[in-house]
Formats: C-alpha cells, sequence, structure tokens
C-alpha cells in the first residue's frame, strides 16, 4: 500500500491507475477506522483494480463548539487496517494540503439539511460536500464508497452527485453493528462502560418502529411516538431527534408510505450517536 | 462533427475518447460563433485529439433584467462554423437537459465578483461556475479553453478550479478582434452603424492608460482617468466602469505595479461592450 500526504503524489497514483485502464473505487473517512469503513473497503475492493482510502479530519465540517480537535485519531493503527483491508493508496494530507489558500467558492446545501442531525449542525453539510467535491476532483474515481449509518450525508452527497453532474457512481454501504446491534462508530469510545450496555436500545427503538409500520401502521407520528418512548425507557440517553422522512429527499410524510428513513440521535455524556433504518413500507424492515 | 443533445450521448463521446487514450479539450459557448470562439477552437484542436464545445445560452447566469431572452442565436450557423473549424463533437443541451430538477447545491463565488463587471451582475459569476462546473463533470477535458476578453470571468473560473481542485487545465486565449481593434463579441451586432464606427475607442482608451503605466506613470487614478477621458471624448458610450486591479486577483492597487487588467465597459443603445488588457507594468502593453 502507498501512503501519501501531498496531492501531487495521489495525483500521480491517479494518472498511474487511469493509464493502466485500472477502475478506481474511493473511500473518503476521517480515520479512526473499524469495521464499517473496512467494510466500504471490501466493497471498494470487489469492484475496483485500485482502491483509495483518504483519511483526512474535515475542519469545515466541525462547528465551533463541536468536536474538530478531540476527534479521535490514531493514523498508525489506521495504517495497518487500511493495508490489511486491501487498500491501494491511502490519501492522509493535513489541512494546510487540502486548504492551501482561502477557497473563492462556497458551497451551500440548499435542501435535505433542515432535517435529522442537520438541524444542530448548521453549515455541517456544506463542509461535507466541499470536501467530497475536492477529494472526487483528485481521485478522480469511478465509485465512491459511503457508510448507509451516515444517512443523510448519503443522500446529500447523491444530491450533490446529480446537482453538479460528477462522474461518479456513489454506493451506499449497509451498516456494520457489534453482536448486540450497536452501529460502529468512531465515536463509540467517548461511551462509558454503563452507556455502552444500554446504546443498543438505539437500534431497538428504531426496529420497534418499522416493525409497526411493516405491520400497518401508518401513522408517522405513532410509529416516531413508539420510538421515542422506547428509548426513554431503555436507552440512557437524551433525545436529541426521531424521525421518519422520505428517502432520499428527507421530506415529511403525511403519511408512512414508500421509500423512508426511520432515523434517530442521542446523546450520551461525551458522545452523541446515530444510528437509522431505511426501509420500504410494505417490506421488510 | 457529431452534434449531440443529451448528456447521455456526450457521455458515449466523452468514455469513447478516454477509452481511445485522446486528450478532450473543451469550449464552453453560449453560441452565436465568431472568430473569437474560433480561436479557442483552432488552440484545443492543436492540443487534443478530441475537440468538443459545448453551446449553451445558461439562463443561471443572466439576471432578471438581463438579455437571456433575446440573447442572440443561430445554432445552424453555429454547426457550421464548429465543424469548419474542427469542432469533433458539438454538445447543444437544452435547459431542462442541464437543469433538470432543483439542484441541492448553491455554488457562490465569495471573491473577484465585487469588481468590474461583478458589481453590475448580481449572481452573474454563481451561475457561470455552476455551469462550468456541470460542463467540466459531463465532457471531462483534460484542458478547457476561454477568451481572455471575459478577463474576470477567466479570473473566477481559474479560482473554481484551483479552490476545488478540478482535474482541468486552464488555457485563456487573446481577445481576437476587428481590424479597428474592436474585441469580437456576439452582442456587437446590437451596435447602431455609428455605434460601431465608434466602438473601437473602446480599446483606444485601455491602449492610452496601459501606454502611459510602460512609461512609468504608477499612480493609479492618473491611468484610469485618462481612460476615462478618452472614452468620454471618442466613444459615444456611458461609461460603466473603468478599473486598474491585480491579475488575477482582481484586488485594488495602491500603485499600478505587478500583473494588472485595465478593463473598462461601455453603454451604447442596445449593447453593452466589455474589453481589458493584461500587461505587467515594466513590460510591453
Amino acid at each position: 500500500m502507498k501512503v501519501v500526504k501531498t496531492i501531487q503524489e495521489l495525483k500521480e497514483f491517479v494518472q498511474a491507475a487511469k493509464k493502466a485502464g485500472h477502475r478506481i473505487g474511493l473511500v473518503p473517512t476521517m480515520g479512526f477506522l473499524h469495521e464499517g469503513h473496512l467494510a466500504l473497503v471490501q466493497k471498494a475492493r470487489e469492484e475496483n483494480e485500485a482502491v483509495i482510502m483518504s483519511i483526512f479530519v474535515n475542519p469545515l465540517q466541525f462547528g465551533p463548539d463541536e468536536d474538530f480537535e478531540r476527534y479521535p485519531r490514531n493514523l498508525e493503527r489506521d495504517e495497518q487496517l487500511a493495508a490489511g483491508a486491501g487498500v491501494d493508496c491511502l490519501f492522509t494530507p493535513d489541512v494546510e494540503e487540502m486548504y492551501p489558500e482561502p477557497s473563492i467558492i462556497a458551497m451551500t446545501v440548499t435542501s435535505r439539511t433542515d432535517k435529522l442531525c442537520g438541524v444542530k449542525r448548521p453549515g455541517h453539510f456544506d463542509g461535507v460536500v466541499t470536501v467530497v467535491t475536492k477529494l472526487f476532483h483528485l481521485a478522480e474515481p469511478d465509485t465512491a464508497y459511503f457508510g448507509l449509518k451516515d444517512a443523510q450525508q448519503f443522500a446529500i452527497i447523491d444530491g450533490l452527485v446529480k446537482s453538479l453532474n460528477f462522474p461518479v457512481k456513489l454506493v451506499g454501504v449497509d451498516t456494520v453493528r457489534e453482536e448486540d446491534g450497536l452501529a460502529k462508530s468512531s465515536r463509540n469510545v467517548y461511551l462509558t462502560e454503563e452507556e455502552r450496555m444500554k446504546a443498543p436500545h438505539l437500534q431497538q427503538a428504531l426496529k420497534l418502529g418499522v416493525q409497526a409500520a411493516a405491520q400497518g401502521e401508518e401513522n408517522v407520528q405513532a410509529i416516531v411516538d413508539l420510538t421515542i418512548s422506547h428509548l426513554t425507557a431503555y436507552a440512557g440517553a437524551a433525545i436529541d431527534y426521531v424521525e421518519l422522512l422520505s428517502y432520499p429527499g428527507l421530506m415529511p410524510l403525511k403519511k408512512a408510505e414508500g421509500k423512508m428513513i426511520l432515523a434517530a440521535a442521542v446523546k450520551y455524556s461525551k458522545a452523541r450517536l446515530i444510528d437509522n433504518i431505511i426501509f420500504t413500507a410494505g417490506e421488510e424492515g
């Protein structure tokens, strides 16, 4: 595996891959890798001759009160995991490499942001689409792989690609979970032991809501309330939101039908966790 | 020459060109072609095996009071000229093809717009960078060719490419002029006979200013005033602006030094004309 820190080196890898007729798969990450990331690599590995992973904790997508400085980092371990998973080129730029001078272009997400995590994280998705645009231009992937745990992010990147005609195919990969159902997340390390015990109820609560919809419940508020009740009773965390929306449009629903997302965010003492289930009414959740 | 109206057909051309190892040169235009456009094609022809020209009058870059509806169009003549100049693929999408549904991304130019044409055309360059982004993603050019008559546009597209790391090389091509010095422009057709006689004074006035700088004048206002005096006396048009700025940064100057642009816009009865000279103090204008 080639580890490169500069744009120039990355471009050389990309040029060589293209010249060889290789398909390029890109896995953009913020590092502190877990099995969720490695599942993305595995999928990319199956579909491409050249797999690029980026590790870049993007300051643009963190708010002033968010955890940019203390976001967990472990580049040495990440390099081992990436190499083991079959990454061909690991791109680990520093902030100056990605943002060397003030940008003259601001990218703003004008839809799909006033729901879910977007409400409490103003500007977050503007930072996401900006860095994804830059990474797409640098790595020139045929296909890019993102986890569906960040379902709103996936919906917005899907909209980015369609709105601006990026020549990139997007693949959303199912959330990888611990045995007890907790979604893998770099932020899980912040959980206390007791919180870690209760955290799987986040997924349990969503499953309850989806089951109700599968059994014919069409009342959106009833599904949301069922989820909230379970979280309140068992999750031991403050509820940030529980929402049932269309997917990927993220529009409010009059009744629970079509392709939907039931998503929730909860706050533990030092970690905010998110999870979701994307499903279609009438199909198994 | 292949003429395509759909994104699908354009992508097929691009894929085939890439597969053949051809370099792609893109010449984005709004049509109503003149020798200025054909000079771009000629340059693209010299440097690429595949030359794509787009003709698209982009509604996003016209203000509500501007000339989108009456912008001159003559696709039949354009096709002949493009074919004659050596274009391989002419992309002529309609508005629905380029903007099929509401975009979820807004692109805003945050610098280089509060000068020159940007002042009177709020949002104009936002529309330009949006359509250029889409065209770059669709045509995937190695190199894109733009005329330096639209010097502010070139500076902004240069900033777009650098800010977002587009894998595209930009080439600015010198303004093509009539024998009497008037810059070629699709909007020249709007000039009355008398206005057409006087319009070359736009370039004359700029030349005077640049000559003064070449002869050691460092006072920015003195250079601008010299240009304004000549325009007032001879051009027979209302002066929109005359500005001397750094280039491509388009920053105000304390004194006339370094790489600069002296640019002017004047208004005739039915046509607003622009022209500029990009030069470096101490070098021949």
